[in-house]
């Protein structure tokens, strides 16, 4: 028996996105027949608020799971039937898959990034990390480096808002002297104690070139993680590599979400080496 | 590139239906990647009138086409873009295909009924045949049959009125003098006359024993066909075997419904008798 799977994306502009791709290509490999489909809000004329209707008729119609992404990763929250600690710790979704207990929320940006940490810079030091960036992406990856065992967290943003907001977040989960907000110019000051820096801006990307603070500051000893993925070689991590920097790339974040998700959805484990050269196959064409 | 289609089937009790596995399994013989998911709705806690937002999320959640069944054939009209030309003779619409032009609705009951008779009893007479049954398998299978060649059909119901309807509609479109409605009890004195029997009410069936009227009126020059497949060999069918009677059970209909519903969504030939063999491998078993 074919054994099938039926997913989605639903979020704006997920046109372009590789997960797609990552999952069905997977389950080829697999012998599975998958169909994974993108759901962009803007083609099909919905708000992020009909996410929940979205999700609903989702199950109606058969979906075994759906990833979830910009804009309705915090509001498809109110719609699903439970939530996985971490997804409610972050008040954060980007997977939700449907079972007998009904809609359960996960957040494989966490564990992604997790795993991908733990692959790509196993050994670095971690007793003061830079977090550029306190969005979505920023929170998960801010969460995940705690858990990692990073001791001690200093948040930046250009909106202080925002590195406060995320600040207060994390520090009621994981004890306030772990982690503090700063302003990107006083990244000159504390480099000297800093350990690795990580990067979840959308600067690097071709709309967004740049770096995201001045990598002459960048020593040897320092390493450097992106999130971005389009491209692979930002311009922060060309840098770092120069410098001879430990790096990883945000392709390793991107591939292993997808890994954890396609893991959650067929509740089959994923052949995650296979999809890292799938997703470099992907993003060399 | 994997060919991936992704369609499903709305209605009441189809948790039984073959038509997702005869679907599934030719898209597997051609290498597709095709989900077919069947959507009760009861399981789902939804009402026939339900069945247009049914397709309108089905076709935001990437769906290539749906096949409808009872109780929504009819209802779903409404909720179209546009309508084959039988589909719209008949009011009725089984198969749904999502496209550029938006969701068009067609009738594969009566292009499979069709295309089981051509393959099945290519040759015999129909200048009068009897109709028995005037619900909706009975309205596709009768516009088959007059489209077909038969000259006079006669149609039989135990509701008169739904036998008046149905001549009413199809003298409209095929003559007035092709078609009458009769009742059950004049078929011995019509029988002298009669070509063939065509049957598409539930008798026959595991819950409906019994034959639609008195097979000893069956003579060895006519011929007889049945829609109920479940079982293959209904009362009638081995009555009318018995005497020698050339047959066609419900299996070429319940096949042909399929291979033209695989046709439409998929875009693609399907191998007709391949797929009436997995048929018969799935009522065998």
């Amino acid at each position: 028996m074919t054994r099938r799977f039926l997913a989605g994306l639903i979020g704006s502009g997920v046109g372009p996105s590789l997960t797609p791709a990552l999952h069905m290509n997977e389950a080829d490999a697999q012998g599975m027949s998958y169909v994974y489909r993108t759901i962009d809000l803007g083609t099909v004329s919905l708000d992020p608020d009909d996410v929940g209707d979205l999700v609903r008729y989702a199950r109606a119609l058969g979906f075994d799971g759906l990833n979830i992404t910009h804009p309705c990763k915090q509001v498809v929250i109110e719609h699903l039937d439970l939530l996985d600690d971490r997804a409610r710790e972050l008040g954060a979704v980007n997977t939700v898959v449907f079972g007998e207990q009904g809609a359960i929320g996960y957040n494989t940006d966490w564990s992604g990034f997790t795993r991908a940490m733990t692959r790509g810079l196993p050994d670095v030091d971690l007793d003061r990390v830079v977090l550029l960036g306190a969005g979505g992406a920023g929170a998960s990856v801010g969460h995940a480096l705690l858990a990692l065992g990073v001791q001690e967290l200093v948040v930046v943003d250009l909106s202080r808002d925002r590195a406060d907001a995320l600040v207060h977040m994390l520090g009621e989960l994981f004890g306030v002297d772990r982690c503090s907000a700063s302003d990107v110019d006083a990244i000159a000051v504390l480099n000297e104690k800093v350990d690795g820096y990580v990067h979840c801006t959308p600067t690097g990307m071709a709309e967004h070139p740049g770096t995201p603070f001045d990598v002459a500051l960048l020593q040897r000893r320092q390493w450097v993680a992106d999130i971005v993925y389009r491209p692979l070689e930002t311009a922060l991590v060309a840098a770092a590599r120069e410098r001879g920097c430990p790096t990883l790339d945000g392709g390793g974040m991107a591939v292993y979400q997808a890994v954890d998700a396609f893991e959650l959805i067929t509740g089959t484990p994923a052949d995650d080496e296979r999809m890292l050269r799938d997703f470099a196959r992907l993003t060399a064409s």
